[in-house]
């Protein structure tokens, strides 16, 4: 493809720079070029200038109303003619010269100064269709101007409507067409072209096989630029080839204000992106200190023969976009929206942001700014945000945040209860409105709210296991937590727990459903597992749950009872977080078993060694048992056809569905 | 047209019916109609599902990752191996056998559990590329599954990704995809006709003429609905005709979900949509208790002949909107908005609520429920909420509005400051950063806010007086006040004023303007008006600015001065509220005269007459003069280019701007 000689490949490490200071070297780089600005205008009609944004102020051209015009229907007078007019001693006025009947909307004779509307006169003599003929009545006087929209009432001919940088909505195209423009100058949409690079990524759609991965950032990436006012173009996939993906930059750089590179912006041997840009541009920051996101190249290119761009146009920005799909999302965010923001000329977008007290500690990398996901509720009188899984790699993460919490770089990390200021991604009117479940995870929570969602209410769970729940109920961090804690002595579920961690604590247990809990296994049960008795045997390999699980409990409880010693179980300090995780894992072949639901077993086409059936209760303090937010819930739980959605899970029995089970406190 | 008689016009006052039972009998009629329901689902490719509404819920088809990726760069190990090793005993292990070289992403080998970074092991023997080919060395143990993001960390096939009525985002996007998904199925946009009715009406572009009114409710109407996630259809005006309207409704409505027909939804002679509604269909309220828009129309048309429809859709919803463009606009709010969301199975929005103090007493008529635009601030610390015009006819009101404030029928108003309850139409985050000006305007104002505008700032002003913004000051209400107050005692402006009613506030007045003030009067002085003393001329009528403005005083002390007697002035009472109005006002013939500045009378062509230079200041209190939130707008007062474009306008001098004129207190 190329003469040029490979470049010896090297271990380059990435020296990060702060956020600020890469801000700093980019912004300087684009003014040099004249690129920190904003782009052209263009004219658009006023009906495809919804969003866009004005690219000057807006004058008045014609005064609104441009006439004086009736405000009622009725008749048109001279207020002076009025004067006096009372019940005993009513005035006539003569139609035509006197009083003129006016339609809402229509002008007042050059003569008239107010409009009497229609109920308040009475006809005298001759009618026409409800209307005088001959002369009204006046049985009170009129004010001057009364019932008139004077000329300009609403806008002025030179009157300044909207200022530049706005963005246009619905009622924004009513005032500008209403004082005379039928088109509007608005900025051009930057145009951002995304080149997804590497060997192993394949298109959605495709099946993909080992070491294949779906390429959906540019999806991301495109859905950003265009809600943020650009205008994206997805190129095809470029394998990790230096001479091919230094083709398509250049190619692509002629036709856009803005290229972003996905991915090979690491330091890897793989990694080209930097030495393409480097080759045919220049790096201005090659490693920013924000998590995720911090393998973040900011560039220039610039082609040797200008040719190779559009005349006018000296360099092309470009922004090598890490692969983890979190640090590709947020790298849109901070690098590519103030971007558009600036050739928009509108603000950089500036979320909502409310305190909110941390549920867990949080540690820090100290070099770095974290972007922390976290989940954010309204608990009692406070707001509470929880954090979400940190790795780059789980965009779930961001989809079920409903904000960010910045960890500046230098603190060491934030103690749980700590205030932190959340950057939302949703309205605190939503937020509002959400039912925070904290606990042991299930899957009637995923179709709770699933079908909450549907009646307009919001129900979010993070998995914290069922002690955790209920230390989160006792925190005043969740408005109920899911739990199946059996208490060794009585055999009863849940309540022995309540007692012991919520003593003070009014609380009302719901009964949500029963669940058969078992050995979930390889189909066929190729290894014979037949009982919690198998965990010893040296073939046997396990994957526990977490500490303060519910199912964790229940395993610790049995091999207690079974006088089956823990250090014998391979692979019983190896944790997963939920029943699904659980069966994946032993579906791959990580584990031969795992302690789970049936319903887990199913999803994955496992085998499943029954071992007892245990309760899932919903722990809610009475506070919020009786508030309005969580009626929609509780309705949800005598609802027939939702019962019956649950009972259809293998392995789950709706009986205790809605049932009070117990209330502790006043 | 038609054969049918005309029916006889009559005279039909509108019944009112409280928004709660006019969507009932709504919602009810629509249900029995199987309308109240959300609409059909169908497929879309996910680069064209931005901003869709999921028609139902999304389950992971594939895990993600749905193999165990490497998570960095470095060597996929077997944990156990490395058990014991460190800085003084290392363990070497073999490549291929024991260590394998792993990117990122890439799959592990069947036999690891682990990645041990390339920082963290030094080769032994031969490399290539970087990479060893003999062995490596590791000077720590390594635990299982480190560095790996195993199968199902992001999803878990059959998890739930994104339920149903969820309106798709960016990120979304890339989850859907993640988990094995190339389409989505989203509601099918709710399609709506808009058809403008009204013989007065021009389209935009247009130069009306006396009487007409240029028609743009329906670009208005279109814009929200598209907004809200509909598909808009705008129809040329129809003319104010039973027949021809009758005819488009019937044509129209066979290919919508909804139908708008603007206006003719009052009760007057040529309001023919009510009757259009009852022949073709059946009007269900007519008159609901909101302002602005009671005389709103809800009902369906079922045409005579089924064919007329499509087959399997027996009725079509339509909303008589009224014409006034606040009715209108508040109409596709509360009626339309609701609608869409149902039939797109999303819940209906809801605005971000907060409380505020309203700045001024407001009546309202009892009967209705009233939507009160206000402008909001953050003055200190607390919101405060200041009313905008109420006339229906003011778009600008909506356009300038931060939010409504809902007075509910049954009270008679509201006092100055109440805590009051805004729904607001900006976010929280951007009402933070917006300076509140209260008191006298001026054009300098409207430059001001436009350039702040273009360096991320905002400016709102509305006009009290220049007594009233002191007062407004002293309640606490603005951040500043325009004011150009004669003090007739000393000449000097403003200062006499804050002593009196600012006694004990810390005050800064900073120079912004000199103003030329004297009479408008039409182009060319027909009237040959010279002096205020020609204001008792008999054919002299005047126009004046409203109590408590600077410009009234400036009046009433020359009158004074001059020993002239104001009930001898024609039109002395006649009260505007802007210098531009009363331009307007004296370019319009309504008046011969109004004292005002020289830059409104040239900004319309008028004749001036001047009669003394004043100085406009800003009155500022030392706390917000202070702070962050002001510091543009004073930087401003300083910069050049601005000075030079105040320069620039007839009448002004901006000699004082930006000067410290005077400090009060502290």
């Amino acid at each position: 493809m190329s003469d040029r000689p490979e470049p010896a490949p090297e271990k380059v490490y990435l020296h990060d720079v702060p956020l600020a200071r890469a801000w700093d070297r980019f912004r300087a780089a684009l003014a040099a070029e004249g690129l920190w600005q904003a782009l052209e205008a263009e004219e658009v009609p006023l009906d495809q200038a919804l969003g866009r944004i004005t690219a000057e102020p807006v004058w008045a051209r014609v005064s609104s109303p441009h006439y004086h015009a009736a405000a009622m229907d009725g008749y048109a007078v001279r207020a002076q003619t009025s004067d006096g007019a009372s019940d005993r001693s009513p005035v006539s006025l003569q139609i035509d010269s006197q009083a003129q009947y006016v339609d809402t909307g229509d002008p007042l004779p050059d003569w008239a100064d107010a409009v009497v509307p229609i109920e308040e006169v009475e006809p005298v003599g001759a009618t026409d269709r409800g209307r005088a003929t001959e002369a009204v009545l006046l049985r009170a006087a009129v004010a001057p101007w009364g019932h008139v929209r004077a000329l300009g009432e609403d806008m002025v001919v030179t009157e300044l409507v909207l200022p530049a940088g706005h963005q246009v909505r619905p009622v924004d195209l009513g005032a500008v067409a209403g004082c005379g423009h039928d088109r509007l100058r608005v900025r051009r949409r930057p145009s951002v072209g995304i080149i997804p690079t590497g060997s192993e990524l394949v298109p959605i759609g495709r099946t993909p096989a080992s070491g294949e991965i779906l390429e959906y950032n540019s999806l991301v990436l495109a859905g950003q630029v265009d809600s943020w006012g650009g205008q994206a173009r997805r190129y095809p996939i470029v394998a990790d080839d230096l001479d091919r993906i230094r083709e398509a930059v250049l190619q692509a750089a002629a036709s856009h204000d803005l290229l972003l590179v996905n991915a090979g912006s690491s330091a890897g041997l793989e990694d080209f992106t930097a030495r393409v840009i480097a080759q045919v541009g220049e790096v201005l920051a090659h490693g920013v200190a924000v998590r995720p996101g911090h393998p973040v190249i900011l560039g220039l290119i610039r082609p040797a023969s200008a040719g190779e761009l559009a005349e006018n146009r000296k360099a092309t920005p470009v922004i090598g976009v890490p692969g983890f799909p979190v640090s590709a999302a947020l790298t849109g965010e901070i690098f590519v929206e103030p971007l558009l923001a600036r050739w928009l000329g509108r603000p950089a977008r500036e979320p909502e942001r409310l305190q909110a007290a941390l549920t867990r500690k949080v540690h820090s990398s100290q070099g770095d700014d974290e972007y922390l996901r976290v989940t954010v509720g309204r608990v009692g009188d406070r707001w509470v945000a929880a954090p979400l899984p940190r790795g780059a790699g789980v965009i779930t993460s961001l989809v079920r945040a409903d904000g960010l919490v910045l960890i500046p770089a230098g603190i060491q990390g934030v103690e749980a209860g700590e205030q932190v200021e959340v950057r939302l991604y949703r309205s605190t009117a939503e937020l509002e409105r959400t039912i925070v479940a904290l606990g042991s995870h299930d899957l009637s929570l995923d179709l709770l709210a699933q079908e909450l969602a549907q009646r307009g209410a919001r129900l979010t769970s993070a998995n914290l296991g069922s002690q955790g729940g209920l230390i989160a109920l006792s925190r005043g961090e969740a408005h109920l937590a899911g739990s199946h804690l059996l208490d060794p002595e009585s055999g009863e579920f849940n309540l022995a727990y309540i007692r012991k961690y919520l003593p003070s604590l009014p609380i009302v247990v719901v009964g949500l459903v029963l669940r058969q809990q078992g050995l979930m296994v390889a189909a066929g049960n190729p290894k014979s597992i037949r009982s919690l008795a198998d965990l010893v045997r040296p073939e046997v390999s396990f994957i526990n749950r977490q500490r303060g699980s519910g199912t964790r409990l229940l395993l610790d409880y049995q091999l207690e009872q079974l006088g089956v010693d823990r250090s014998q179980v391979q692979g019983y300090r190896r944790e997963e977080f939920t029943h699904m995780m659980i069966a994946a894992a032993v579906s791959s072949g990580r584990a031969d078993c795992g302690l789970g639901i049936q319903a887990a077993a199913e999803a994955l086409g496992l085998g499943f060694v029954p071992l007892m059936q245990e309760r899932y209760d919903l722990v809610v303090p009475r506070q919020h048992f009786e508030s309005p937010l969580l009626s929609p819930l509780l309705q949800l739980l005598h609802d027939e056809g939702f019962r019956q959605m649950i009972g259809g899970l293998k392995g789950y029995d709706p009986a205790p569905m809605g049932r009070i089970i117990a209330e502790f406190g006043e």
